[in-house]
């Protein structure tokens, strides 16, 4: 088979240095372009010397760059970005995986009250796969249009699943209390994010409203077929990569909650259920696309505590968004996403 | 006024270097003793060089040294040595407060059955004082032995307190989301301690049970006057020192919720509501024994966020016990305890 | 006595925080006024929440306060301010001490090379006193216009003192490799001071120059009186605060190490020489206004390795500004710096 | 080809791990048996979950287990344990990659003294190759016993190499300021290696004596061809893994220095010179076994600085010893080494 012709907007940022890290060495992929405002014709090595050996390519300017060669595009950009840009690449019979939140939120107006702008094409939202494989795999399959989800999103969605479309939790109280390692944030130069700040000190964030909640709540709303009622905590951790997901659900029935989870995710490649009693280290995920997932309930109490870690840069970002590449492709799910974790 | 003649028992540890570095310079205190079954003759400045010009002292043997000599004395000691010294103290009418957990718990059952010890003076439980001052100030001020409370709970009850004091929350489904820095695990060599173990990695632990749980349900039980349902989850921060509890409740009343805590802690010098909106931050408190509190109702819905951030050894641990031994000895409770947090 | 009226002229970095840290509860100061260009109006303790209950102040705008009121005015601002404002604040009588570099190079040419900027008032530099009380105690008692010395250039200059003023060795290759925690860089948004960037990584910088080199060699020259020979690398640590320099030089003579670096420091309240064999560690002096040094002769050689660490924040910078302060007015040279190191 | 049969003799500490990660995804290697004398009978996955789906075997005991079933066996273990079975191993036609320093040092009362033991085999020490294929990759290919380099010596060496080859630099007068992540202490439980310690600080340690340096200077004496002067100090990072070696030489003779390291590493897959002017980051190399060095003439004095940096655990232990085994089975020296650095 031809390889897969990859173009990457926006690969100045932790999400774009992933994505290279990972397609570099991809079997099936061809690396054709990858673009930066910022950087056009500088060497992409030049400023992650981690690629040194591994990618030749220059950055382009996004202006001058014909992105139609390509057979799928990542935007690895801030919001608002591909959206702009999406339609054209889709006329040009590109397929397009959007690492941002263009495509994620099926109600325009939510989107745009949490995004604080104006959908460039609210039309292609409905046609935009949301790229949960777990959840959403036949529909990826022939999706031209992906909206990868975001990290947090990720991990809190995969904890509850199993749960809520068994249907033996109360969804109308649920709480997700995650941690995020600090590239989440991105490479933005900002006070907060700089080690002297944000190292050797914790806190939460957003507490009164972020804009992963409609994600997730969302979501939850599919998985549980009614409404549900979330109250969402990030925090920041003083770390680099890694979100853990810590779930707090009212158990309404009685259930084999360990059972539950290992059947549910039993044929999933990237969701790890751990045995009983386990508390799942964010550092076991560190660089791969796996999630694993402990299931606990505390005193044999009706309170079920769900911990799910994933690395926000694949699972939560680039190898989730390689996952959907392989399953559009017709691709073995794994290819050139078997990569295991860096402990210690 | 003479000054206060303190003993330290165990002092090689992490609560022991805090107490030292808080009573080097506070005004009303000599150090008089200090032991070390391990270190004995060995100077206190050779084992910790930031000691140095500070505190001259050695280490005594804890066999031949005399502590009736003593004013008070703190054990900084692991569970169950406490409780084998404190009688023979109080009888030579030295004052005794335990950093560690052997007076917290009054019922001996339930004391046993998670320290996995036989209580070697279940009598004197009840003359103890759970040193938290906010709610036992005055009792802690005749108290002849003082029982400091717990890091974890003592920023879980700081935080819940006002809410269960006005019956505003569901006293049956809370819930305390807590991340401790590894310094919490005190100055004990553990693989899991390692800095390449537990650097740039997150966990929970002790999910299915944590000896601080009956510590913390019995001291919400008393303010709620009622019995409580609490979900206690532990989680290990990449980080030296601070904890921060995320805490969620069910709210049962239309309150004022800043308005709540800013009356409550008008009158407490160390702990501090902080306005509207905010997000505290481990290290705004470091090296202080200030407890932060912000609380939060996302969404105007009826879920509480409480947030509350402290140095686990200093409010959490040392710097509590010198608050302790100021009330006792009617000193200014802020004595010796006017240190401005070390930022950044 | 009256309290000394201080101004702080840049109190939004890490610097002018580090000074209200200090100044907050220094028996002789009243903090009168602190000015922020982009903060004006804004509560110090809102930017900074470690000093709520320490500092009321406000940030006042630079160009509408009367500095004159001050009786010392500290800029703790970047490079090149000071230089516009001290003529008239020593013309107003108000002593200045400057954090910053624009004073501390007596060679005006050297100076404008290596800032890249034109002096604005070169016949003040004269007059200037380098604030490096170790060896310059006495001008400092009288100086109206202090230099505050550079981090890296007190922990290398005090580590080479008393080699360079015995004349045992070589001064014509001398080697300062040199390691700083981040907030050495300031409280600035640049990318490469993110904890993701700089967090759980290591490398050195300038190595081609920098501009601690030549305020290094200047002292170096004024104690070897002679010129001198330096390499200078500087490395970035991933870490907060400190800075560990490792200093090489061939000795010349056959002397007692040990004896000359305590006899040389015997009476310095700052500067502690370890015990032979010692290695400090920056933890030691966190918060503190300390330099601990030890010195090696491995394998008996006549290599020289001295290591020498600094809070770079405290004794290198806002600490031994205060230091300096305390000799002009005549106050106990450690008032406000009884600070025990926070260890761990 | 049929796969190489490899046994790991001591799995449970750092390279352990190492090892197994990247032998779990070599194509060319069956992992047969891995040995752990605590351990036997649990499951390797177990005891780091990061190889779940990716390591099925358990540890056997290494009293019972029968090696000879191997290829070639690692030993990860510690010094004096691989001197004690190596002699049966090569007898039973299986060959010794030993990652300790039984095999490293040729001269047996040296290695006697600083190791603190009775060498078990001196005669097996002559026939042991130094396993550093830049310098020896002929010997390796034949070699049937391997001495794994020590991290240190290999970034110290390959930082020296180019200039004392060519002898252009003083020999007698070679500094190596070296700096390494924590776990390059191993996965030992040790105080002085918790997060609480070792964290946001930073130390040097053994500067009057370190194992490595005899090894470091038997490396460059063979290189010189005459005895050197090397002064050899390490220093403790705040972090988990990498290397970061800074190293002082006396030019002797004008070189063009880039060019003599471009043209000395030009056809090494794994050491990778960095344009002129760089400064090489311990992350650019993490989890690779990668080299990367760059070359300084700071102010364009007769000094030469040369910035070296390794992951201490792949190309200072675990990945060296891969590529040491595909010489020596003759594949691709690369091959299960195509891992590209985790940044960030």
């Amino acid at each position: 088979m031809d390889k897969i012709k990859v173009g990457i907007v926006g690969g100045t940022g932790y999400t774009g240095v992933e994505l290279l890290r990972l397609l570099a060495i991809h079997p099936n992929v061809e690396l054709a372009v990858i673009t930066s405002r910022g950087e056009a014709g500088m060497s992409v090595a030049e400023m992650f010397p981690s690629l040194r050996g591994y990618v030749d390519l220059k950055f382009s300017d996004p202006v001058q760059v014909d992105l139609s060669v390509c057979d799928v595009v990542f935007f690895a950009t801030p919001n608002g970005i591909a959206m702009q840009q999406t339609r054209e690449l889709l006329a040009k019979n590109v397929r397009v995986i959007d690492l941002a939140a263009d495509f994620r939120i099926k109600d325009v107006a939510t989107w745009e009250k949490w995004y604080g702008m104006t959908h460039a094409c609210p039309d292609l939202i409905e046609a935009a796969v949301y790229g949960l494989p777990e959840i959403n795999r036949e529909k990826i399959k022939s999706a031209k249009l992906v909206a990868n989800p975001g990290c947090y999103p990720t991990a809190v969605q995969l904890g509850f699943m199993p749960l809520l479309e068994a249907g033996v939790i109360d969804p109308t109280y649920l709480i997700a209390d995650a941690k995020s390692g600090v590239s989440g944030a991105g490479r933005k130069a900002e006070v907060h994010a700089l080690l002297a700040e944000a190292g050797d000190n914790f806190k939460a964030y957003g507490v009164s409203g972020h804009r992963h909640l409609p994600e997730i709540s969302q979501g939850l709303t599919l998985m549980a077929q009614e409404s549900v009622g979330l109250t969402f905590t990030p925090h920041l951790l003083p770390m680099i990569r890694g979100i853990h997901a810590t779930l707090y659900a009212k158990l309404t029935k009685v259930v084999d909650l360990q059972k539950l989870f290992e059947d549910r995710y039993n044929s999933e490649t990237f969701v790890d259920v751990l045995p009983k009693g386990s508390h799942p280290e964010t550092r076991s995920v560190r660089g791969s696309n796996q999630c694993r997932i402990a299931v606990h309930q505390p005193q044999g109490g009706n309170t079920v505590v769900i911990l799910s870690v994933i690395d926000n840069l694949v699972k939560g970002a680039a190898g989730q968004a390689v996952q959907n590449m392989n399953i559009m492709f017709d691709l073995p799910e794994s290819a050139g996403l078997n990569v295991v974790p860096l402990l210690p």
